[in-house]
């Protein structure tokens, strides 16, 4: 089964936005196994989308759009979808009042006229409703057994949408069945994972084995096809044992949902483990980060953003000679950090963060990119240094990944 | 002129990478005044490379192709790129030399067979020398005043040679100039924006209104084409002082650069005004965005993270007695933080966050998205109740925002 995507908006065109929902997407259908022939990014214009999709409907068997779904003007996905379809738009009664709801539990009194456009659907369209926003998703028949399927341009909107039922819809299409694993593996950069599973990503073919990299953490698919799931599952099952072997302790789950905080907050729950953070130049990032995980204060106490010197000295009794002699960046201070963080906290793990994420502050002996991260478990301070690479961002950004492994890590093995 | 984009790879279409590519060139190609009406992402399949270069070849003037231009089998964009111009591949004998030379500076002593196929040009195409790589970039003609562009994959590779050759070649065959600015606004929603500048947005030629949705943000490109620089700025320079108007104090920059964090950051700096923070549900989250700021430690003092009652307590005095009657999420307790994060810090602003962020945690009297943002300035605090939709990420991001915009309107209305 061919798909193809669509992304509208004259704003990718214009290169405002990166387009991640077609890569989100193109892996999602990947895992599915359907194969994507296309990905156009059109803009806002009727007669250029009205094209765009016609051809891609001729060509492909499911077409998936995003964008161009929402309340204003230059929204004409949804037209243009049902002039291909040669169908007319009609108000979906139920649509209408998931709108006014939607308003109203959001205490919007004056609900402007173009949000009733969002109300329209094409006659005959299946509706898929969008519980992070106000347009709904939309499936219409171009022609039998070939679709088009309408989604909303907002990553989040999209994303839930896709998971919550596109996901299951697009399964039950599919005549054999697909069957994924992904072993996610933190803390080791992807070329060197990518040459040390190179013969499984370059030789297998039922399963295969492909890379995925993302910030500070390495996703290696596993997946089978085959006639039921649990011949699938069998085919998988020794790559991905071979690939844990590979990469050891920082393989840290094969569930494609799960996220490394997740799995942390998880570990501590289990041990009856309680956390503080006190962070420096991610400033905030790596709590907020934890603090991702619903139901995380059964673990999580507290937080401080110590930016200062005197805010490590004040909140959480950093010395003032060691800030003197080594420097608010250096293994001394992460360490007292951690300690003190805990100690203050009267918590159980503590994590430490400073380093130098630039663009200045740098000198020979400290450059930018020189992170310290300090782990306190039960009484024991583990101090790593990092040298990480990139602007501002990517620093901070990688920093809370490598902060959260080396969380993780010691207390498995502290705790083991 | 009408501009095509063409990303080929397979590994775009399996969401193994991002595609920054089209966002880099969309972004450079917009600031030239160069209207992008398609960007396509194929496969390395010969006859769907082939089909999707002569469809844009004939509906654009000039066609941008990246990637598929290395040594290997599966590169053959140059390949299809000379069938759809009708010319063959003739060896170049300075590109078979700088290859030559790259290779030796590399201290590569084999080099393998395939990469001379590197040397090869489709006959009359003029070569672009990659000081990067391997691959050197092509100008092909397709029909006199309809130009095929290939350049090579890699970012690195891609932005040198586009910024040292390719950015002037287009901008020669320009008649106009465009110059935009962005009138970026926070804290008002896409549809009450759009409804507010549908004139402008809907009727305007030149200069044109365009709306971009951001979390939180709503950002108002102003773009007009002239002969010149100075006349285009004429023309933009009213349309951007009515938006102003109408949206007020909600728009806080026209740069396009600057973002909101920054915007605020300038004002405490300018002001010389200190700024400490105490969060619940965004958990760091909103330090974190303030501390994107390089330089920020001239104002930023501290944040906590007070994600238990005891650390709203012990940290920053909220007292019991309100906790106790109000709850944690309750406009008095967002006061109490404010006004008690001011004070352990010194600091002349606080800004504190205390909401239900879910998915549990909401009842019918504080429901799921309800949050409240203290401000404290000098003395005045200032609290606002908000309501937001969508999952727990989503109430977090938009939190952030909101708290932020609502920080900058105190500042500004306080000292006014």
């Amino acid at each position: 089964m061919i798909v193809e995507l669509i992304s509208v908006g004259t704003e990718l065109l214009m290169g405002n936005i990166v387009n991640t929902n077609a890569a989100y997407l193109s892996e999602k259908l990947a895992a599915l196994g359907l194969s994507v022939f296309y990905e156009t990014t059109v803009g806002d214009n009727p007669q250029r989308l009205y094209e765009t999709i016609k051809t891609a409907a001729k060509r492909s068997d499911i077409v998936i759009l995003t964008g161009g779904l929402g309340p204003t003007q230059d929204d004409i996905t949804k037209e243009m979808a049902a002039k291909v379809c040669g169908v007319s738009l009609v108000e979906d009664e139920h649509t209408r009042k998931r709108i006014q709801r939607f308003f109203e539990t959001r205490r919007v009194v004056n609900i402007t006229e173009n949000n009733w456009k969002q109300a329209l659907k094409p006659e005959g369209a299946l509706v898929i409703d969008n519980h992070n926003g106000s347009a709904p998703g939309l499936i219409l028949d171009y022609q039998k057994e070939k679709k088009l399927i309408l989604m909303p341009g907002p990553p989040q909107e999209l994303k839930a949408m896709f998971e919550g039922y596109v996901y299951d819809y697009l399964h039950q299409l599919q005549p054999s069945i697909i069957y994924s694993e992904m072993v996610k593996i933190h803390g080791l950069g992807e070329s060197f994972v990518a040459t040390k599973a190179a013969d499984l990503i370059e030789n297998l073919t039922n399963p295969t084995v492909a890379p995925y990299a993302k910030t500070g953490e390495v996703h290696l698919r596993v997946s089978a096809q085959a006639k039921s799931r649990a011949i699938a599952k069998e085919l998988v099952k020794p790559i991905v044992n071979d690939i844990k072997n590979r990469f050891g302790m920082n393989v840290y789950t094969t569930n494609e949902s799960e996220t490394l905080e997740e799995n942390i907050v998880a570990l501590l729950k289990n041990r009856k483990l309680t956390l503080a953070t006190s962070e420096s130049c991610t400033g905030g990032l790596l709590a907020g980060r934890i603090i991702n995980v619903a139901g995380v204060s059964d673990v999580f106490k507290e937080g401080f953003i110590t930016y200062t010197n005197a805010a490590k000295n004040h909140r959480i009794h950093v010395s003032q000679a060691s800030l003197d002699q080594y420097g608010a960046v250096s293994e001394q201070v992460a360490k007292e950090m951690a300690v003190g963080t805990a100690k203050v906290c009267n918590s159980d793990v503590a994590l430490s963060v400073t380093g130098i994420a630039g663009p200045d502050g740098g000198t020979k002996e400290k450059p930018v990119g020189l992170v310290y991260v300090g782990c306190f478990v039960n009484g024991k301070t583990v101090v790593k240094e990092f040298h990480f690479n990139g602007n501002r961002n990517k620093i901070r950004e990688n920093t809370v990944v490598y902060a959260l492994g080396l969380l993780r890590t010691c207390i498995l093995k502290e705790q083991s």
